[in-house]
């Protein structure tokens, strides 16, 4: 074979990085620099803008005026530009241990930071995201340690007449192995969806972290879809790539709840899986809160833990649903049969926060059992990714 | 339990909306808007933009000046500004069936739609991302049919002294049954990792659809990472969120043909696999067209099915592995055990159709069977989801 026929291999390398850069319109820039500090600088190649601004949730929150009020939004700095159009704003101050979101606003636009693929998203909107380690965001980040394998499969519904998605964890050492798993059931908030977990929730991260630390004990977890009228997370489904609108798919109208068996079923058929009440585990965020509420209450016999972070405690005596008649009832006859850990924890600043004053109440009213746990802070991922870490510690013990 | 001491469940809805609204900039718009006829419109709430652009792939190209000569870049057409602040562009044309990538360009710096939450990396750059159905893409989209699963997972590789990420594909009724499956080996370009196939690639998606029309055989697709320094895509690995470059992770140099025994032991321990010649394929675009050559000649009895897509045929004279030894010797072995199928597939202005030209004049002159499929255009995703899609149907028969 003639060498001289052919292209060479650094050829093909500057061809195919030729296209790169066109699309990156040149820049060459890193943003974001974490430093050995643990300041963080962030750049932008714009030198034809007028303003950047940077949003994120590493800046001093800053008060808006709601219908409701005034409440925090994340906060704002100005980047300022240098002699070759990159723009720049380094953090006055070292940044703790934690998972970031931010954008740029551009001449009054929205902008992913382009020098960084790393970028969630959460419902409809997408920010780009870095991790600062050396404290609890080591936990969110992935580290030398065995990892679990990740599915995203599809279950049958009978109750919702639907196939449906679902992510599945399986811990390192299932595939290989004939042992049997306890199972978490981790439900996620409003507007969100299977996805919800994995991405801002670092779930899989998480879980692979506490397991090889043998902090968590092996477990399955299963993330389904929360939204009784969605197969799938938005793109996932026959419905196409069409716009998430926030509310537009959620319910709490109890057909969720009603269908949970179908999800154990599916669970317990296809996996490895210890199927007994001091097995099974159920907590949610918000809306998941609420879901992880009513199913432990109306499946009594199904989890020995249950856990409610900021948990939506929203009356729906409006809805028509056998799922929500009778709550004291139904509280009465769970906590009869003694759960092992029934775990509620929100943040001082959540909007739900005197909703779970209330709820405590009626459990302390009736000397129900329960752990309390409270952060600062409000109805944010920040948050749930503390709760999942601290409430797996606690299960299957 | 008190109606009155609760927050509406309305409220709650307004709550985290209004997150989201703020998030927005306000802006509530449709884009892109696919309209019945098939044009597209574009918009992009931007009152304090000076320029906004659009570049896309369904734009017609424009000749850049490279290092190489003139080459094709994706079009750019410009937006105009409405009274509201919103910047409008609709192709002038009905756009053919297919996934298209685009990004916005305002005031110079390249902006995602924040309109449009589904988006993909390739590589080191993320661009928006919409399908027109109606035609091939309808095998890119999800259609209302049994689904696959797909897992992320890891595995052993004692030759690389690595555990590795590796996406697999298993087909609807995997799970449930007793059955065993062939396998497809599916390997993606230079720059690229075990997300390619599944993000630009669509390939979950043609899978489940062409086994659904059954035009596939139901088969088990495994997707490793063809970097042999890696362990996972950028971000998957405990190197963490960093910056991918490039060609920073592609070495071509042998190591990975050398160790792909380990993934075939890996797969056929952990699957039910048919485990014979004639139900293992192999196939890639570019650098993974090269790794294919090499792996199906290096393992003569391995593979009856071998895809080259748009394959980067480069000499490696100057590497020292025995991979890149005796070609030509070890191209005889492999058609003297007769392969079911030897596919060439390649686009007329790919930047590698000569050296393709070439290889095939080896094959023509040795009487070395093989099959050809030439589209138009060049080096692009494009062709290697039309690739997959034929080669699928002609595996396993």
């Amino acid at each position: 074979m003639k060498k001289s026929v052919f292209f060479s291999f650094a050829l093909l390398m500057s061809v195919t990085a030729f296209g790169q850069q066109a699309l990156f319109g040149g820049q060459d820039i890193t943003s974001p620099e974490i430093k050995p500090d643990n300041t963080v600088t962030f750049r932008l190649f714009a030198p034809q803008a007028v303003k950047v601004v940077i949003t994120g949730d590493f800046l001093p929150a800053q008060k808006v005026k709601t219908p409701m009020g005034e409440m925090d939004a994340p906060g704002t700095a100005e980047l300022t530009k240098n002699a070759q159009g990159v723009w720049e704003f380094t953090t006055p101050q070292s940044l703790p241990s934690e998972l970031y979101s931010y954008s740029f606003i551009v001449d009054g636009v929205k902008v992913l930071d382009p020098n960084n693929v790393y970028m969630i998203r959460d419902v409809a909107s997408v920010t780009s995201v870095f991790i600062i380690p050396g404290g609890r965001a080591d936990l969110y980040k992935v580290n030398e340690v065995p990892h679990g394998t990740l599915a995203r499969r599809w279950y049958d519904s009978p109750t919702l007449k639907m196939t449906r998605r679902i992510t599945v964890y399986t811990p390192p050492g299932y595939e290989a192995g004939t042992a049997k798993y306890p199972v978490l059931y981790l439900l996620h908030g409003a507007g969100g969806d299977e996805e919800a977990w994995v991405s801002l929730g670092r779930a899989t991260q998480i879980l692979d972290n506490l397991i090889a630390q043998g902090k968590a004990k092996p477990m399955i977890v299963v993330m389904p879809n929360g939204n009784a009228v969605q197969k799938a997370a938005p793109g996932e489904s026959e419905r196409g790539m069409y716009k998430p609108s926030f509310m537009g798919e959620t319910r709490m109208d109890g057909a969720y709840e009603m269908a949970f068996p179908d999800i154990i079923k599916f669970v317990e058929s296809n996996y490895r899986t210890l199927a007994t009440k001091s097995n099974r585990a159920i907590c949610g965020l918000s809306m998941g809160g609420f879901h992880s509420l009513h199913i432990s209450k109306e499946y009594p016999d199904m989890f020995d833990y249950v856990g409610l972070f900021s948990a939506a405690i929203l009356p729906r005596n409006d809805v028509k649903s056998p799922i929500y008649d009778n709550m004291e009832g139904k509280l009465k006859i769970q906590f009869s049969k003694n759960p092992k850990l029934y775990w509620i924890a929100i943040g001082s600043a959540d909007f739900l926060y005197k909703n779970n004053v209330d709820f405590r109440k009626i459990l302390d009213d009736n000397k129900y059992p329960y752990k309390y746990y409270e952060t600062g802070e409000g109805h944010i991922w920040k948050n749930w990714r503390i709760y999942l870490s601290e409430f797996l510690q606690m299960l299957f013990k």
